[in-house]
């Protein structure tokens, strides 16, 4: 597997994760009524940078397969530009597969190299157990809880979480 | 004084205050460089309701003029837009005359009208002392502080607060 910088040519294999992410109504805020435009700025809008993890297996008949991404953007405008954020997709068939973790590390050094000083995530949901658990192995430290932020497609208002970490 | 929905017309009365506010580098993330279309788009954009306190008095030279105003957003779209998030601007003039307690009051009454569940303050900076007393004041509680998130012009680096209130 290789991640390298996203391209909009990769839009067309990123479009079905992100389906396929949010019709489980139970990590992002986007509803299942969220337009492929709506998709396509989230990774590819102004100030946006993306990466794709990639199969380079030269002998695996996924070669060149998109298995996950993710974004870094400003967590905040001018005065605040200085802290990250990111947000990451995987597909079904390689979860548990540490595409996840190799992301997460990734982003944690793109971030540094982008010249950002700390990464925050705005919005995990608390019931997300192996984002939770990912992010915390990472060396993020949860700050806070948002009680009943955010409204799960099974289990109605669960909290979402901020993690925070220095790079 | 009277606080009602603001228009497009009023948005050359905000615009001064805005950048008397912006000039500060103390309180809002948008640096001096912001253009009048940011400070538009911040005010009237897309999703965007903005309220203005407007001096009445029939007796005042200042009758009819802007001494405040806030806005109210979803602070996340879809699974999270139960959660209002606002923001809030008072002319220097004005101040210590009780405004910003006023809009702070009547944007909790608005956003609750509005269907909202809960309002959520992303980055209320931390040595903005009238702000953090105000919000603690209105019912806000004190959720987190964000390490050094925010680049105040004076001070450098300091921590930004997330304040939250069930509605």
């Amino acid at each position: 597997m290789i991640i390298r910088r996203a391209t909009t040519e990769d839009f067309s294999q990123m479009l079905p994760i992100f389906r396929e992410v949010i019709e489980g109504g139970d990590a992002y805020d986007f509803e299942e009524t969220a337009s492929d435009q709506d998709a396509f700025d989230y990774w590819f809008g102004k100030g946006v940078t993306s990466f794709v993890a990639v199969d380079d297996d030269p002998v695996s008949a996924n070669q060149g397969k998109v298995l996950g991404f993710y974004k870094i953007i400003q967590n905040h405008r001018g005065r605040g530009s200085h802290v990250a954020n990111a947000s990451f997709m995987v597909s079904r068939e390689t979860r548990g597969r540490g595409i996840g973790r190799k992301l997460g590390e990734d982003c944690l050094r793109q971030a540094k190299e982008m010249g950002f000083k700390a990464m925050q995530f705005n919005f995990v949901i608390s019931t997300n157990e192996p984002a939770m658990k990912l992010w915390k192995s990472l060396g993020y430290k949860e700050l806070c809880r948002l009680p009943g932020a955010f409204n799960h497609k099974k289990l109605g208002f669960v909290d979402a979480v901020i993690f925070f970490q220095e790079l």
